[in-house]
């Protein structure tokens, strides 16, 4: 039986309220499904930690996470104390850089006992993947201002596609695609807008289609896409997306499904050269912050993911995976809820709920 | 009196069933409020025109059209004669770039009798405008590729973001919210993840509020903004957005609402230095054309705010606009429908439901 070391960083605001929940419920599948976990907590990559050092982490922030197997992340930011690009920027965007997390998948599902903002829909109808491109594309900081401070001030800010970048996040897809019983690809596009990048995306989407003769694909401008999420998304099998598109639809999704707050992520180097980054889809909500209701499904939906990734196909993680997400499904049905899913529930009942069931 | 010039551009597929709708409805209304329109025909602009003469349109077509006070434009694009990029780049795009319609307008309202595909949703709890920038932005053809055809190929793509550009557009939307009875402005931008460009759009927000003081703003990253177009598109009362984020939204929103093929959208040069064009937000819809089942509403509808545009404050026209927006909703309401609305009329016959009507 080997060790997993996993860095725990729960980051600002209900990061730090939905972490102790997510813990709770690994710990408990670990100690079921025998796993062993050996959690580190790292008390920086905060806006705090901003404010006494001047940077989000240590400088050797780097060495003291790359040999850990998973980072398991809360949320990141806190716009009153640190403009949002600083702290992202410093930590959560370098991890999926610098770890080369290139891949961002994040199921979009409609659950049982989750109220649909759609119209007529019902668990089963909706069950997707958004593949997002995690480390190049339109997320960028390079650029720069010219003519500052007058009249003629003009901001180039430049995107980056690179063929390494776009050809496996592709055939991190397809590959995907093809474990799909509907063997459907769709690719998020803007070439008809957006000039230089987007043509090529599509370029390598029509290279790489050929590869896989069993996937059926085809490619829809964002807008329309957008705009298809909502009125159909039964449609939908795998998405494929640059990183802004994919950070765009994997929000967008979610909240077709009923709420944003009990979406998971994984930020995956499918390599396993470096840590990859578990985190939910939601975000620190400083305006929610300290009452203890927060929804923590979200970060335990990922803390399964996470030991997914971690078995690396071994059927007892997944075992422990699919016993998670089961508990999950038990708890959005028949309560404990938080407030936002209309119940009264504080995130530890609802952690103590789903752990319970495990 | 005076006579206002109108060309009149079908472009290709569905655009060329709903234009003559358009002109219809419009007709009926400038006899009924005695306004003198005349109209002029152009062939040029489609994809079957490009294939005969390797361009979209005439080498002189800004020459040709630089006096009309408006271009009332069906769609254009046919990715299987001529892939998208070239098609809109060539029209489209050109017009709203070089006659300077820095404006895209485009109103989302749930109408009545359009099925909402959101849950417990009634006409009028959705009413708000999108204004989205229109001739900057994400959308450009700067950039270029290096290592071409080799495992280093690199894509840079360039958003030019210029000081005139984003305040006019800022100062155009404030100013519309002063008009508005909530007075809220919302701008959209992804400052957490684009790290040059988007902070500069959030300062120049900042910049502008305090000249503005009755006006209450916030503003959401577009990942947020999108799901919470889904999850309380109620709140929303005026969303400003750069040119790729205001497109993403403008058929969001719309989606929210039922169905993008019934909104309108006007690309406006608000100095009237050159014409404007207005235009229905959907495509060309190469799938459905040749069947006369386009719903030809987001063309009337356009139609309508042409009018409203051309009066400029003179209540004969905005007259003329309300009065065509009322027999819109009173067809929506009691049929006919096409198809996409879940009727079996014509495009023809919804054309002439609205038409007599006034
Ligand atoms: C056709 C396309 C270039 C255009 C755009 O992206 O602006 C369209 O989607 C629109 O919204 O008018
Ligand atoms: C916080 C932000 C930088 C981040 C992103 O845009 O990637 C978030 O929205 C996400 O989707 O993980």
């Amino acid at each position: 039986m080997c060790t997993h070391k996993i860095a725990v960083i729960a980051g600002d605001g209900i990061g730090n309220e939905v972490m102790p929940e997510g813990l709770r419920v690994i710990e408990a599948a670990a100690r079921r499904f025998n796993i062993d976990l050996q959690f580190t907590t790292m008390a920086w990559a905060n806006c705090d930690y901003y404010l006494e050092h001047g940077q989000m982490m240590p400088s050797d922030w780097f060495a003291q996470l790359k040999d850990f197997d998973a980072i398991y992340f809360g949320a990141v930011g806190w716009p009153d104390k640190v403009p949002d690009h600083i702290s992202l920027w410093g930590s959560l965007l370098k991890f999926r850089r610098e770890f080369d997390e290139y891949v961002n998948l994040r199921p979009v599902r409609l659950m049982p006992g989750v109220p649909c903002p759609l119209a007529n829909k019902k668990p089963g109808d909706i069950d997707f993947y958004v593949v997002r491109e995690n480390t190049e594309g339109e997320y960028s900081s390079v650029g720069g201002r010219m003519f500052e401070g007058t009249e003629r001030e003009t901001v180039l800010q430049e995107s980056v596609f690179t063929r390494k970048g776009v050809d496996r996040i592709l055939k991190y897809a397809f590959e995907l695609v093809q474990s799909r019983p509907k063997k459907h690809l769709t690719s998020a596009t803007k070439s008809n807008g957006i000039a230089i990048s987007m043509p090529y995306w599509d370029e390598r989407v029509e290279a790489m289609g050929p590869s896989f003769p069993d996937v059926r694909w085809d490619k829809y401008h964002i807008d329309i896409l957008a705009a298809r999420f909502v009125l159909s998304p039964e449609r939908f099998d795998v998405v494929v997306a640059s990183n802004l598109f994919g950070d765009i639809l994997s929000d967008l999704g979610p909240a077709c499904t009923g709420t944003i707050a009990i979406a998971p992520s994984a930020n995956i180097n499918p390599e396993r050269t470096f840590p990859s980054v578990f985190e939910p889809v939601h975000g620190s909500a400083p305006d929610i912050y300290g009452q203890n209701i927060a929804n923590p499904i979200g970060m335990i939906w990922s803390g399964a993911m996470m030991l997914d990734f971690l078995g690396n196909g071994d059927a007892n993680y997944t075992a422990a995976h699919d016993a998670i997400v089961r508990a999950i499904e038990q708890v959005l049905e028949h309560g404990p809820r938080t407030p936002d899913m209309g119940g009264s529930a504080s995130t530890t009942d609802v952690g103590m709920a789903v752990a319970e069931l495990l």
